[in-house]
This record gives structure tokens, C-alpha cells and sequence, in this order.
């Protein structure tokens, strides 16, 4: 870690956030179990929340490959909800799962994001670099009380990532080289990508995203940091 | 005012940056000061301000004409110092232009406005909405403490205001109808353009922006608020 400490500090850390700065698996199943009660519909609500979150990447896909035209991931959460709700045995109308669709947009921060994000915020540029749209992000952020200085959404490059766009396109619109830019994320192959397209990365697992008991595979060499969490990682950047 | 403090509140507040955050003519002034003195030059900074700031409405205009093709404002911005330091008897190097080109990252906000928006940041959204691109407001508004939940900026959009795509964009981008949105400016041709785009409006006149002894023209009477400053405005907004 000495040679990664000795590094200059990039000047933005860019964060990945569903798992990496919010436990989405907590908050969907909380709300769903909270719906079930309201209709005295009983089912494994984990199970629900690891269906609709399995729908993410191959409904991103069908964008990215061009087979769908781009749409924002809010529309993408919905046509996957609408597959689900009566697999589980729930009749919703429809301002119901409107309002059902938007727990992503009020998922509940990891422990040490807050403080973490703060101690990272004086020495660096903190923002997001995720998946979710702009409005989910925006809402998102200001629910949890995240403070971040910009949000990135890959809304705004019209790509998913790991498109290269989207990584690329951030490090422009901060008018810094890639390289300057570390994505932070729980997810090794965002961080490849990203690394691909000239960033530094910092892993740090979370290894409850998917529920208890599960492995998360070890550290990534390939990254400049690996932190055990947000407030861990200000220790090794020196904030 | 009874009539408009009984309207429901805008779900997001964007805000006009220079002139209606940040006191850009001052913020140069200071800077283009304290190169004089260093390079044992004196001249009219204010002028020098005055001048700089003169250009960017015919530099962007010839940008949303088509006449060049697009360009972030740092750009512009350095095309019209280039024309500049000559004619102030300044002798800059390459590097030292670069750096005099970024003090619009360093402009400093109004005395109202950092706990202004906290007070506004209670109860709405608070975002920019600024022909400045995103690096530029990134850094400006992380040096000056602003506490934005989101930066919007004309370059997500690569077209200037008062162009339509940008007042629109911001609103789509929030899923927000552009009725639920209300811009801030001390301008009133901006505030004109994003009502012709069917936001609301809120008219915050710096009396200062051009320096002293200017006058403003009074109050603004399309828009929904007119307020002395931010602080104003978050007591018209019962926030």
C-alpha cells in the first residue's frame, strides 16, 4: 500500500452506486415487505428484490446493443416490475407501482457512506458515476443526505455502463484526464472498464449487497486501492 | 405577493450562476488586480471585467447560430482574454493565461447566497441552470461552498440559454414538468425564455453585478416571486 499511497491524489473520485454507496437489497425488500403487509400478500421479499435487480443487466443490455432505443433506467425498472408484481401474488394498481417503481429512487446509504463521503469531499471531487437516471440519482442523494459535488448518470451519455462513453464522457465533462479520475466501486467489472478507458480504480466490497452468505471473491489486484469501506479509503488517500 | 405565496411549491429551484450567485465582475477585478501588481501593471481592472464579460453574449451567440460549432464557455472565455491582455498592457505566458482564464472557477457568491440555499435547499431541489460548463461550476461552486443537490449545465445540453433545449433539458432530466420547475436569475431575459419554456420564474436583481451606481429597472412583474436576495426568497417560500 505504500506505493499506492505514495501516488498523487486523483482530483475527482467517482462513485458507482447501487451496492457500492447504497444497500438496494435492504431498502427494496423493506418497502415490499411493507406493501405485502398493507395487502396481506406473504412472500420471500428478498427473493422479489434479487429478481427485479437480476432484470437490470440484460434489460441495459437489449440498450446497449441497440436492440431497445435508449431509454432512462426508471422506464427499464418498470417493464421489469410489471413481470414480477403477480409472480409474488401482488395486485397493484397503477399509481401504486408508480410508487412502488420509485423505492429506487429513495435506497438507503451503507453506514459509512455519509462520513466517508464527507472526508473525501475535502480533498477530492466526489460524484456519482451510475446506471440509475438523473432524477433517481438527484432524489436519491438528497434523501440520504449524500454530498456529493456533481452527478453523473449515464442518462446524460445516452449509454449504460460499461459503455466506454460513459467513462470517458464523465472525465470530459470534468475537463480532466481519465487518469486524473478514480472510479470507486463493489464491482469488479465496472472498475475494468473504467480502467480501460484510462482510469484509476478503488474496489471496495460489499459483500452484504446480495444478502448475507455471500462471497465476494477477494481483493481486485488490478486496483490502485482496495478499501474495506468509504471512510477506509479517506485513510489511505491521507483525508 | 398573497396570490403567489399561496401557489404550490416548485419542486426544484435552478439558478442562473454569474451575476445571480456568484459576483463575477468583483471576483475578476481582484484577481486581474493582483496580476497587475505582480507584473507591475496598472490599468482599469473593473474595465478590464467589463470588457471580458461584454463579450460572452456575442461569443455564445455565435455559437447558437451555428456560425462555430459548439464549444464549452473556457473556450470562449479564452478567445476573449486573447483579444484582452494586450490591449490592458498585460504581457502573459501560456500558462499564466491559462490560469487567469480559470478565475471564473473561482468566482465568489453574494453574501446571501450560501445560507440562502440551505434555507431553499429545505424544502426544494436546488440546482444550477448556467451557460458555464461543468467543470467550471463544478469547482466554482465546491470552492464557494454551495450546497447544490445537482449542476446542470448548458454544455449537457451543448446549446446556450436563452436556447429552449436547456431550459427543457433540465426539466426532463429532473422528470419534472417544466411547471414544477422555477429558475432564479437576476436577469430578466433569462427568466423571460425559461417562461416561454413554461417554468416559473423568481426574479433576484444584483444591483452590484456591474458595479456600482447601476441601476436595475425595478422589479420584474411576469415573475411569480421578486426577491431581495435568496434569504428573501426562502421567506416567500416559507422555507
Amino acid at each position: 500500500m505504500a506505493g499506492a499511497r505514495s501516488r498523487k491524489r486523483p482530483a475527482a473520485l467517482l462513485f458507482d452506486v447501487f451496492g457500492t454507496v447504497v444497500d438496494w437489497r435492504g431498502s427494496v425488500m423493506r418497502e415490499l415487505a411493507r406493501i405485502g403487509l398493507a395487502h396481506g400478500v406473504r412472500a420471500d421479499w428478498g427473493e422479489f428484490a434479487d429478481a427485479w435487480r437480476a432484470g437490470y443487466r440484460p434489460a441495459m443490455d437489449r440498450v446497449r446493443c441497440g436492440e431497445v432505443p435508449w431509454q432512462p433506467l426508471d422506464s427499464l425498472h418498470m417493464q421489469m416490475l410489471l413481470g414480477l408484481v403477480g409472480r409474488f401474488g401482488l395486485k397493484l394498481d397503477a399509481r401504486e407501482l408508480a410508487a412502488l417503481n420509485l423505492v429506487w429512487h429513495r435506497l438507503r446509504p451503507w453506514r459509512d457512506a455519509r462520513a466517508g463521503l464527507r472526508r473525501l469531499k475535502r480533498g477530492c471531487i466526489i460524484g456519482t458515476l451510475s446506471n440509475g437516471n438523473m432524477a433517481l440519482l438527484v432524489e436519491l442523494s438528497k434523501a440520504a443526505g449524500l454530498p456529493w459535488d456533481c452527478i453523473f448518470s449515464a442518462e446524460l451519455f445516452r449509454h449504460y455502463k460499461p459503455d466506454p462513453e460513459v467513462y470517458r464522457g464523465a472525465a470530459a465533462l470534468l475537463a480532466l484526464d481519465p487518469a486524473e479520475v478514480m472510479l470507486v466501486a463493489a464491482h469488479k467489472d465496472d472498475l475494468a472498464a473504467a480502467r480501460a478507458c484510462g482510469l484509476q480504480t478503488a474496489y471496495v466490497p460489499r459483500p452484504l449487497e446480495f444478502g448475507p452468505g455471500k462471497a465476494h471473491g477477494g481483493p481486485d489486484r488490478y486496483s490502485t486501492f482496495n478499501a474495506d469501506d468509504f471512510t477506509h479509503l479517506a485513510d489511505q488517500l491521507g483525508l
